[in-house]
């Protein structure tokens, strides 16, 4: 077909066996300020009962966002939300009321600490879904997790919307959770306290993909942003855990040049990574890169030259933070450091990686997120993706804490399967999944191994065993494997009110 | 329904009315080089009849990498593909060739020079389809233009794939036209002649859209990469339409503290930013932002103090190649410039753009596809896109060229529709489009303006008139707005064999 079309042209529709659309008129695409205070914004994106809100945790226990956000949904006279953090700790503690007002329904995201305490004890109408920070990841990218509107904190942004957590005065380290979200979210909101001049020079999240600039007066409290999970331990037993860690890494002869190491947060993770800078030095090695979250540890191992690159997601103290204002850096985001969906990713090289548990099991199943009571207190984080990345996943423990053995016949709950996992390493000794039979030949004459079984039993006999749990029906959340399948599931607990 | 999973645990399937799926498993994920060669990763990529590869125009007319990669396509028996590069110059002159040979049968992607002549003369069975910078981003994420495999050049890649322009003997400047690519491509493959230590410290392609890393001798001749484009005009009649478009931005009032405009090659608009340059020393004035490519020119601008940041999409020399190689400053790729379908652009705020023509008419429409023989010889490049974007769209050109009027009735073919087109500055005055009375309000008094007929007639008394041109039906190509509609198709003149 031949039309004229709104230049004035006459052209052809149908060309060579394809449909062309004619050209129906140009304008300017004219630009405006896309500052506006958070409850105009969340208007503007058609809030209404039944959305899901997204939200990251870097400003940690020191967050306003998410509890002033939710605030303003109450006022707004919206409720049935379901809210998609990647995490949420103490400081949220007022989201109880909004359950209980039934302002929050649902969620989909990690949680620690109080919020957990209370729906172990009250399940919501949907069970809490938990991820990893990959399985996160590739859950919106998938839209099995669908986003309405992403609420996205950060330290500066200049009002087009191109934002950063590196500088302002609640600075939090690169935003590095919530790039998913602002690609698939239907609409999304910046978050900040610091509006500065365009163009914003460090640009995590970008104006492509922002609606609308949200100015409130703080987004965090400077005080709490840094983690107190970054103070190396002083508990002798947890020291040699920590040390026998890096001789199980010497001994399965991955300690040479080129190395690439997870340095994570958590005591003995932290104590893990100082003695691995020490043997760096004593063998005279250089790292290629460590990966995950920067602390001054990590960032003193990268000045004294035994790490050639520092490869982070996440920022973990005030020093690690000044480092990245003048150092940039290489950052990576989660998708890149995590997306199992991805064509490659930071962790996929990952020599090793050495992580914590609240509880283990004899298959070496690992539990994170209950309590042995039953209580959901924690995420999983990125230990399913870094367990799975690494060559060497070693997981750390003592066999028992108080009255209660953390090595068991199974854990309460399932955060990441034992097939992923290599090594066990506890104040009782050493156990390597048996899977792992190259590991354990390799092993063979340079350290002592134990089988997880007499772990168990040693942890039984000073405990007199764990406790048992009685189930009701009703669900208080469930553990996703990073590819979207169910993992396992929390019920709750018989007499926990 | 409940099930075991293959973590062991019972678990439900259908919660709170929903479906959640089983684990089914954990395995480790293992990582290996991606390093190959082109002819295997092509392969790899399961190349195969009828297939599109898409390529970046970034080392210009120094680029072995089309051309390297078509001969390993002809290699493997491959025959009837699409290119959808974003640009080709006179070095893809053995394209031609290949074109004979049923191995290219289709491009959508612009083309400068040899390669166009030659279709001009030979129509392809499907006509060459010429989009906008923008439009060629919007075009490939609403799959309007499917892309099977991405062919991508960098000056330094790591074994993994994560991949920059900016270091390397090949470097170009950022890599900033594939990002499109590499995420929407099925398949990706990085060509470099550079494998550097992970992680490569500048990533404008990352590993997680990377499926090949390929090796080749040499992506580039190095004495060619930077554009000759780039050269400011000693033309006396050129200096003069210079001058008058910064005469014009003063009496329109756009020079001003934190104004924010383009710079782009070619010599009328190179010597305008020179100009401009000027007039903001003289004034005292500080621009914000220099937008678009990075030149020598606008470097000093920058170094002088008289515009505060540089925000790049392309460098253009040597000199701008070594600043951003020491000051990285805030690169933008061509999405984050120009993609019509984001919520916000580098170039929704331009105050003003100083583009070039190879023809204009009296409805200020703007060519600069085809010569005025009809012959298809340039790109649109970010015509469009900066026109439609800036608040001061300027195109300049003399009224004529030797013997053929360029302003002119009607143009060969529209690239920019006279609606987004504010004023043409040419050697015989400056005309301003009747449907911006404000800024036509706003001159009065302070400047000389011309009605766009009389440069017209000028044009038509000085040179007889234009050629009249009498068209075959084949088509040669056709333009489209950023919209992904027909703006103008070209036809094939008869008698250009």
């Amino acid at each position: 077909m031949k039309v004229v079309n709104a230049a004035g042209r006459l052209i052809e529709t149908d060309i060579s066996g394809e449909t062309f659309k004619p050209f129906s008129g140009a304008k300017k695409h004219n630009y405006s300020s896309k500052i506006t205070n958070l409850s105009d914004a969340l208007k503007k994106c058609g809030l209404k009962d039944g959305m899901t809100l997204s939200f990251h945790h870097q400003l940690r226990n020191g967050d306003f966002v998410i509890n002033k956000t939710l605030e303003t949904v109450l006022n707004l006279g919206v409720k049935n939300i379901m809210i998609a953090q990647t995490a949420m700790f103490n400081v949220h503690n007022p989201i109880i009321d909004l359950i209980k007002e039934g302002i929050v329904t649902r969620i989909e995201g990690s949680i620690n600490g109080v919020v957990g305490d209370y729906i172990s004890r009250n399940p919501l109408p949907y069970p809490v879904v938990l991820r990893s920070h990959g399985g996160r990841w590739a859950a919106i990218k998938k839209d099995e997790l669908h986003i309405d509107i992403a609420v996205i904190a950060a330290s500066a942004s200049d009002e087009r919307g191109n934002s950063t957590g590196i500088i302002g005065k609640s600075a939090f380290g690169p935003i590095s959770y919530s790039q998913v979200d602002a690609m698939h979210a239907d609409y999304v909101i910046m978050v900040t306290d610091s509006i500065i001049d365009y163009p914003c020079k460090y640009q995590e999240i970008q104006e492509r993909y922002v609606d609308y600039v949200a100015q409130i007066d703080r987004i965090g409290d400077s005080s709490n942003i840094m983690s107190g999970t970054t103070k190396i331990t002083d508990d002798p037993m947890e020291l040699k855990i920590a040390r026998d860690c890096v001789d199980l890494m010497d001994a399965a002869e991955i300690i040479k040049d080129g190395m690439i190491f997870q340095s994570g947060a958590g005591g003995i993770s932290l104590a893990a990574m100082k003695y691995l800078g020490e043997r760096l030095e004593e063998k005279k090695v250089i790292a290629s890169t460590a990966t995950g979250g920067l602390t001054k540890l990590i960032v003193d191992i990268y000045k004294a030259g035994h790490v050639r690159n520092l490869y982070y997601s996440q920022v973990f103290d005030d020093y690690a933070v000044n480092f990245v204002q003048e150092t940039l850096g290489i950052p990576a985001d989660i998708g890149h450091y995590a997306d199992p969906t991805s064509k490659g990713r930071t962790i996929d090289g990952l020599d090793t990686v050495v992580l914590g548990a609240t509880e283990v099991d004899i298959n070496f199943n690992v539990n994170v997120n209950t309590h042995s009571d039953g209580r959901m207190l924690h995420g999983i984080g990125g230990h399913q993706d870094t367990a799975a990345g690494a060559s060497l996943c070693i997981i750390t423990c003592p066999i028992f804490r108080k009255k209660n053995p953390i090595v068991r016949e199974k854990v309460t709950t399932i955060s990441t399967p034992g097939e992923v996992v290599d090594a066990i390493v506890t104040d009782k000794g050493i156990a390597i999944n048996p899977k792992r039979e190259d590991l354990i030949e390799n092993l063979k004459g340079k350290i002592d191994i134990v089988q997880i079984e007499e772990l168990k039993e040693l942890a039984y006999d000073a405990t007199g065993g764990p406790q048992e749990l009685e189930f009701e029906d009703r669900l208080v959340g469930c553990t996703k494997w990073f590819d979207g399948t169910v993992l396992d599931i929390i019920k709750k607990v018989k007499g926990l009110e």
